[in-house]
């Protein structure tokens, strides 16, 4: 029955996925004499974690109970108090966790304080599983830098663009709608500058209700932002932030007057680096990123190998030409392409949606 | 229930599919009292039309009786003689047939003559059903050239190859064990003297059991294929024929002499009439050509708009390069791209097959 409760565990952290960062989300339940008497799952930041919600809504039925949580309860005071402290003062008897917090705050420690408590403390249930329900967070917490999805629409012949450079629309009303959701997922939205200008892009998440709104992320080396431009007109309502390495300081601070957040980070040229810019969104503790950049800028992601996660939305049509998806970054022979592991596939009416984790 | 057992027998039906050509897949049910007490399904080229199998499996049971038939019952000598016949001296009470048969000896005829014995006879269920289950056989019937289908493996970024030219494999096992599926269904498999060439290609149908061969076809206009190559080694065990425009004598000789067939077709220089290439194999009574073409070929194929269903399999990798699928076949702007209906999506472990149909 462990894996079954932890099964339910994990599905309830789902409730909270694009909620609760920069904490993961993370699902409990608590299980007494065969029977569940109660659920939880993280709160939106500085609100209760997953265990929390749960013993509350047990009160005094979870003594002698078992708990089941997805990730090791935390033992450290961030926003909130330490769960190891209320799940021992609540008489939990047994706690079974799924995986081991890689926060170095915790890293076994919340286990270590629970057993100490005399509570029997046993983890890792379903651990491919929950690894990959919280890549974001543990690429956060064991890299060092946020988890990168890398978004690419391309036409069945692996084209993004028509030879005269139009696009609208490679991929259908359905494949769009789930950019949305995944805009709604994850903290950062990252554009180039150049796919902001020709398509005037907003990047904000649209058609859905109840979401929050990711941090838009230009990277605009130059500062050559049109101030006009949707996007930061937007900015009061949806933030948005531009990364330039050179630029006039009437500019800088005529954008922030607008609402624009500014960062200046190390490049060259029309370049930025990019592991700064990974570093900068990490030090601001934004821990997942979708890349929707254009060919050029995402040719420049894959050759700094600062793609984690790939989705690919395919339109249902041939547009030939060359505009080919990631020409520069070339593997030269078969036996060094780069190979993705986990391939999912889905039908998205008439287009499709292939996702894959590149294999380093 | 007619609608019942008419689709019993589209099922039934798909017990023939690529084993009774050039006649049509055609699946029959017959229904006594609410209950079936005979299914037939066509057999081999010179053996019994579907309806002729299960009126013999009914025998005296079928007077009075319905039969349910996907496509009209033919009403011609053949191979065999007019199902029509059969069916009235059967004492059938009711036909249903699925849709009309647009060979012009049949086209209507066959309903009208059992009718005109008495027979109460309805047709038009499951027509696009119908009309998609038997794509090949109508296209040959009303296009007047066989039906074909386009094959190609991709890398996820739309490759063929990587830059050097390689491509063992894109693809893994699943997605080639589909392909050799493919080869068994149809009555050709097409490829050019290129891609024969570089791969040593066999393009016979191998690890599957039960299945007929395809013939195959060589698109080799000045005739330069290496006698000593496997498939000109295997001519005598698998069928396989080469079409050329400029050949020399004792070449073709030679080459008959190991048991290849030999077409002229007109050409010049490295190309060939595709139109006549696909008129002499409608003359040969194919009704089905897989293309398994090189890019090359495989974009005057598209440029001259012969491709009536696409079916591509991506590998689970990232090339870059240069080796763009299908460049030469430039749409120039998104409003002219090639649109496709009827996309199906299908995983195959870790790699993925799309199929649609090119709207013209």
């Amino acid at each position: 029955m462990d894996r079954y409760y932890m099964k339910l565990a994990i599905r309830r952290g789902e409730k909270s996925r694009g909620k609760c960062s920069p904490n993961p989300f993370v699902g409990a339940v608590i299980v007494s004499n065969g029977k569940i008497i109660a659920e939880g799952n993280t709160q939106a930041y500085g609100g209760d974690h997953a265990e929390i919600v749960a013993l509350k809504a047990a009160g005094e039925a979870s003594r002698g109970a078992t708990l089941y949580v997805s990730l090791e309860p935390c033992c450290h005071y961030g926003k909130t108090p330490p769960c190891t402290d209320a799940i021992i003062n609540a008489g939990i008897k047994r706690v079974v966790a799924g995986i081991l917090d890689p926060n170095p705050l915790v890293a076994g420690k919340g286990i270590a304080a629970l057993r100490a408590a005399g509570i029997e403390a046993d983890y890792g249930f379903f651990e491919d599983e929950i690894k990959r329900q919280l890549e974001y967070y543990l690429c956060f917490m064991n890299n060092k830098r946020p988890f990168v999805i890398w978004k690419m629409a391309l036409s069945l012949d692996g084209k993004y663009a028509a030879s005269d450079g139009s696009s609208r629309w490679i991929t259908n009303p359905a494949s769009r709608r789930q950019v949305h959701r995944l805009r709604a997922e994850v903290e950062v939205v990252l554009a180039g500058i150049r796919s902001v200008s020709k398509d005037d892009a907003m990047l904000n998440v649209r058609g859905l209700r109840n979401v929050k709104q990711p941090l838009r992320v230009i990277l605009d080396p130059l500062l050559e932002i049109d101030p006009a431009c949707a996007l930061v007109r937007s900015a009061k309502e949806y933030p948005a932030m531009i990364m330039y390495h050179s630029a006039d300081r009437d500019k800088i601070q005529s954008l922030e007057a607008l609402g624009m957040k500014l960062k200046q980070v190390s490049g060259k040229r029309d370049e930025l680096d990019l592991a700064e810019v990974m570093q900068t969104l990490w030090d601001m503790k934004l821990y997942s990123v979708l890349l929707e950049t254009g060919n050029r800028l995402s040719e420049a992601f894959w050759k700094a190998k600062l793609v984690d996660k790939c989705v690919i939305f395919y339109g249902n049509q041939i547009l030939g030409g060359d505009k080919s998806a990631l020409k520069a970054y070339d593997r030269k022979n078969i036996d060094r392409a780069l190979q993705l592991s986990g391939i999912t596939v889905r039908k998205l009416q008439d287009n499709a949606m292939i996702m894959g984790y590149p294999i380093w």
